[in-house]
């Protein structure tokens, strides 16, 4: 068995949390929507979650997967349950209006003997519908659990941190690669062919798993903005242009950013640094156990607007297991106002991006919280990356 | 201006076939949450979906763009709309249990002065969450109007069809690609790079976007499951290997799947080889306008039943504009039941996979519906690849 491989007990363990956290909401069973929720309870693997599918987990027993017939074949791949617990749904029901497959979601729940009690559902999780809610609440008597599960995936075992540990190896030789090959004149599109390519690769012999996110690389104006994607346009000098990647090892996501210069970037820039940098510094410091996400987040936001800069959005958030469209986990958020404590464990994007007048700079950590503070999984150094 | 741009007067005639659609339907407003409906309505194209975010028609003037502060700065680079039609909010409600974005656009369509009447949602398109619907429903009188822009879309404009030709030459040159690397021993994955490389280089020019889908590239038993993705063990003969990729233009995709053996297959899969073809080329010769979806799927299922061959889900659906999870348009679908007429202009993915016991066939076809018939998308060989 390979250290990143989870054991039986380790997906009980699993359930026996997931189970506590239902039993406080007086939940006999809970419907789990969320692809990434879907695959921390029971191992399911498979890109189908553009169809309605759940896992079901009632009082005892082990989960049910349920979803499209011909997805059934890749649970039986992928989960560690066994046939009993798998159940299809005949393919007429697919994107057609004049059926919706939570019908037969609500008869399996029925058929367990659930549906006198309360049944747990994901309102606010992905891929999660309105239409689907408004099918089983004709059925069963629900109640919101959105998170429910994601809460319960804070603190990593050993095996997921050796996933991030190989995800954040990666994710270093991304960033690497893109070094080695940006220049001015080359067009965005054949630079984020090669990071795919080394994503998908790998490193440190381990295979790269694909992405929650895609690259986000924009550049000069386009950097001012944080989600757009890429184009043909050739890289130019005296502009800004960011990179929002993760290395991904199964499943498990290092997501890291870094901002290039051609030459020796504008004034602004290297000031922006210079914050960046110590505020970072000043929030890591106060990364350890007992401490609370708002104690880094005030830190980090003292130390910025002394620089005189500013940042409106939440500075950090939980990463591990992820599917698209998001690689975190919709947890805690290193902001004002967020009084999670921090826990050994733990694993975080520290994620300190300003958007400016005329671009963006993004030195970002992914963080692992120890026994007594903070490690940064990635090497790579905290800083411009300057080619002349 | 490029063939593929799409320019201010067709954006107007897409939101007057939205508006006559939500006429028929009462609809004072339209709120669209799924990314490919706001992309074709207002060019909006941002990886933001994973935050909720939406376009608002209302009754006349430009749609409302609504969503996160920070991806109102994407909004300005990328819709055809005014700053005045740019709504961004606090990134305070950014999943925050305490606050939801909706009680935001609520009183955004207060303010236009839409409350009054009845609010369209898309009840059953991706990212409007049971949630988001709950939010609105205590503010709005809210209808279902799932689809309604995803039926608007089905038959492609000439700007369109250009960027389906274009992503149709970037599938070539990945399966071209896959011919050319892959061989007994090679690590999936290293494959994987291969292809993810090609689609970003793009072909004939024209650049690569990212795929709604990663490839979905399995071999062997994983064969038998027909949306896992990939990891390391290497290629192996005597099994089968499917990829089901797409090339992407400008986010219009051109779906192709191909089977590859390294030898000669077994010959249950040249049996199955050649039903394929029969029973494809049966469907594409009643592929033309005045002629149904489902004269299409009988054409094809008939043929396929003759040579002893059997497929229990639907054998193609509409293709375009998109975004991750799903390369579909989710409207028509080739099945038995769908009256849906053909039209010229539609763009389809006809998908006739097979999966057998012990694996996969993939042999697939994008196509163009046109005044008197039907043309490939692609010239890729519609047959197994062999490699010795």
């Amino acid at each position: 068995m390979d250290e990143t491989d989870f054991s039986l007990s380790e997906y009980e363990a699993r359930l026996a949390r997931i189970r506590v956290a239902m039993a406080a909401q007086g939940l006999v069973a809970l419907i789990v929507s969320d692809p990434s929720n879907m695959a921390w309870a029971t191992g399911y693997d498979g890109w189908s979650f553009y169809v309605h599918q759940g896992v079901v987990i009632g009082p005892s027993g082990p989960p049910l997967w349920w979803g499209r017939g011909m997805d059934a074949a890749g649970a039986r791949r992928t989960v560690w349950m066994g046939e009993e617990a798998i159940h299809g749904y005949d393919d007429s029901y697919v994107q057609n209006p004049d059926k919706h497959p939570m019908e037969v979601l609500a008869a399996l729940i029925r058929d367990q003997g659930w549906a006198g009690g309360r049944v747990g559902v994901e309102m606010d999780n992905y891929y999660y519908s309105a239409k689907a809610h408004a099918v089983l609440a004709d059925h069963l008597d629900l109640a919101d659990a959105t998170g429910l599960v994601n809460w319960q995936r804070l603190v990593k075992s050993p095996a997921e941190i050796a996933r991030m540990r190989r995800a954040a190896g990666i994710v270093e030789a991304m960033h690497k690669r893109i070094l080695e090959v940006a220049e001015p004149g080359l067009p965005k599109n054949r630079l984020v062919a090669e990071i795919l390519h080394a994503g998908a690769t790998g490193a440190g012999g381990h295979w790269g798993d694909y992405p929650a996110i895609v690259p986000m690389a924009p550049s000069g104006m386009d950097a001012t903005a944080p989600h757009l994607t890429w184009d043909d346009r050739p890289m130019q000098r005296g502009e800004a242009h960011f990179f929002e990647i993760a290395g991904v090892y199964r499943r498990y996501h290092c997501p890291q950013s870094r901002t290039l210069f051609f030459g020796e970037p504008p004034a602004t820039y290297r000031r922006a640094e210079t914050a960046v940098q110590e505020a970072t510094e000043a929030a890591l410091a106060r990364a350890r156990p007992g401490n609370t996400c708002e104690d880094m987040a005030i830190a980090f936001y003292d130390t910025l607007g002394r620089h005189g800069f500013r940042k409106d959005s939440r500075t950090g958030y939980s990463i591990g297991l992820s599917y698209p469209p998001d690689w975190g986990e919709r947890t805690l958020s290193l902001r004002r106002g967020d009084l999670t404590p921090l826990q050994p464990g733990m694993t975080l994007h520290f994620m300190p991006a300003l958007w400016l007048d005329d671009g963006g700079i993004e030195i970002t950590e992914p963080i692992l919280i120890t026994e007594t503070g903070v490690e940064k999984l990635s090497t790579l150094p905290g800083a411009l990356f300057i080619r002349s």
